[in-house]
């Protein structure tokens, strides 16, 4: 905790201040908005976004090539600056939009130019992300959905030492607000029959958060447990578009492919970790690591807050609808691993992770029923269809629904911050 | 067929018409070298590269964008560029090249400060590979590795409908010639018990040929499968390493990350699909489609020419060896899915390709025992290990062992064509 956490400090720009707003001054979470010229890194305050280009006379003295790396057209310069620039740069903006700094009117004065108002900006993709990768890091989720299929055997005997994940697709990564359209694929239709080729009709979302890795490590060169934490820069929402019956089809025996590459959507807005510090939760508030992990796994920093308390919401919304209504509700800090666990695992072998790239956490569910992060889960593979406030039911996905996705941290003595959301609205596939 | 593969057809650089040569005039094979100020983009042609940059007054006349292209750092801007741009090139570059144009003088003149002799250049990654996918296209190979794990059920009922794939790492494909380091990992020791983390045991190699992909498609927009050859740019070979003991731990339920992931070698050559023409062939040289495949899979056209008659070779060298000795062979015509087939598949959900996307067909097996593409077919999961000429055996890869794999094409009335190498040797994990 430092300064930037402070619950006092308020900002000259006021829609910050609002209590509940996602945006205050404690969090100050950067993204990429469509320039003039070509695309701008900005960062959200209140209801207002900031734009960092051409601030290199507010933000002298930061680490050698922060000022640079603000000025690019993506994250991934600021990305690769590592720790020291990343909370270098956090303390000046907070010191800059600060209400109680002696310099509140130079700041004022000089800021008003690079404020704009969020509604009227364009937000495009962060980062480039070189490399996805999807965990399956809620024990829920692999349980309950393990108890669809092999009801003897929900949870296999790796799960508990292995953070199970896999490769997903980078290119079809998109901005919450892109339609995604429901994909076609083969899906078998009688056991031993041949498949069709259809519209999928078990269309699902899955709650995820996406960690973005900042500084990478050399190929052969693995990340140990200690110094995991610090390679991560921030953290947005995810959602895991995934059709259930192209997967059920597909997946044995090299696992997910076109039943996911066709869409993830992310949120616009990245968290830093130094934003999240105060909302770090210890082992306790998590579940249980039993048996202990292997010890390239094991950290007793970890061990104390390596959970992050974030609270997760699923809202749909049906053509019919006019809001959105919440169907589920789970918070992160049920995962089995933690983020940290999961950037050790991943180059633990020597592989290289980069800037940019986006590790997925898997689906976010947790014990209880009100915490099952997909359709999936929801409504037992389709089998009890949810009710929604229209008295329309949903085994799955239909054509004009939105899902929105949105996530917060509160804390006693620290002010709340927000991820914003992630949204999407399915669009028929014909 | 066009001029470019005229057999009559001889070069004035007299290494490239050597009988058995793998860069003849007729291959023109396209990579990326070290160069003086930066990575250059260079032809190989016979014992030299012809460095294409600064070639713009030789260039004059091919499509928009061509000659800038050559003179990118990557080969990425060509590969978008579009067959026809493709072609043109190559037909200017045969012309400059061949020995009996009437201004062949004037040629050899322009293109001397060009020429570098292959054995003093370093090579580099020839493109920037956004997405690496994975297939598993060998009939033979899934078969085999199937029984080896459910000998009642050795090829799964989806093999003959879905061309199985998987999204592999991008970040750690590294260039022929780059040591392979063990990769450490969680092996399983005991059922039930705790698994290890440790140096793998199973290092094996998988013996594949890689397609990159030249012009992309749009997020949500198929390629039919009419169109998917043209989308092709070229192939090299591809050492898919894998480690068998990490994968048969760590893969159940979302396939193979870490086994994979430590590392994926290439060859620096990328013969183009142009010069591969000659020896495309119809469906009575390849395994037999059955049952047929479904509609968006289908074209007459492919099942015409889809296949391609390459020949490719496993050598091995342990460190105890002064030479890589064979010891297996096998050929890319005997994949059951054809390079368009996995192009159409992989865009049928709407995922985007992009230029410099690279596919990999799986290990190329075949029927005859030769023909087993990886160490876990040669020896049956090291049941029946190998013997070298050395004397000594081999279930799986040692430190020291250095991998070879060769391909080339050869067809009666043509001169055949060759990728070139793609090697990689063991180093210890510790």
């Amino acid at each position: 905790m430092n300064a930037t956490h402070d619950a006092r400090r308020q900002s000259w720009v006021v829609s910050a201040n609002r209590p509940g707003g996602a945006f205050p001054i404690q969090n100050l979470p950067l993204g990429v908005f469509e320039a003039a010229k070509r695309p701008a890194i900005g960062i959200a305050i209140g209801d207002q976004v900031l734009g960092l280009r051409n601030c290199a006379g507010l933000l002298g003295g930061l680490p050698a090539g922060t000022v640079e790396a603000c000025d690019a057209t993506t994250l991934n310069p600021l990305m690769a600056g590592g720790p020291e620039s990343w909370s270098a740069l956090r303390a000046r903006l907070s010191d800059l939009l600060r209400a109680d700094h002696p310099r509140v009117a130079d700041h004022q004065r000089a800021l008003a130019p690079h404020l704009l108002a969020m509604a009227e900006v364009t937000m495009l993709k962060p980062a480039v992300i070189g490399g996805f990768t999807d965990f399956y890091a809620s024990i829920d989720h692999a349980t309950r959905v393990g108890r669809l299929f092999r009801p003897e055997n929900p949870l296999l005997p790796n799960y508990k030492y292995v953070p199970i994940g896999y490769h997903g697709r980078a290119s079809s990564i998109v901005l919450s607000g892109s339609a995604v359209r429901r994909p076609r694929g083969q899906i078998a239709s009688s056991p031993g029959g041949a498949p069709q080729f259809a519209p999928s009709r078990a269309l699902d979302y899955e709650i995820e958060v996406g960690f973005f890795v900042g500084t990478g490590n050399r190929w052969g060169e693995p990340i140990a447990i200690e110094h995991a934490a610090s390679h991560l820069f921030g953290v947005c929402l995810l959602n895991d578009w995934t059709a259930r019956d192209i997967q059920a089809w597909e997946y044995q025996p090299l696992g997910p492919f076109l039943a996911k590459s066709f869409a993830t959507s992310i949120s616009p807005w990245i968290v830093t970790m130094e934003a999240l510090a105060p909302f770090r939760v210890g082992a306790s508030l998590r579940p249980a690591q039993d048996p202990a992990p292997l010890a390239y796994l094991a950290s007793e920093q970890d061990q104390a807050e390596g959970g992050i308390d974030l609270r997760l919401e699923v809202h749909l919304r049906s053509a019919r609808m006019d809001e959105a209504v919440r169907i589920s509700r789970c918070n992160l800090r049920q995962l089995y691993w933690t983020s940290a666990q999961l950037v050790t695992h991943h180059a633990s072998n020597g592989c290289n992770l980069q800037p940019g790239d986006l590790l997925g956490s898997g689906t976010v569910s947790g014990r209880e029923d009100e915490a099952r992060g997909c359709l999936l889960e929801l409504t037992q593979n389709g089998r009890e269809p949810v009710s929604l406030a229209s008295g329309e039911k949903r085994a799955f996905l239909e054509d004009g629904d939105e899902v929105v996705f949105r996530g917060y941290c509160e804390r006693d003595g620290f002010v709340g911050i927000g991820l914003g959301e992630c949204r999407g609205t399915v669009v028929g596939g014909e």
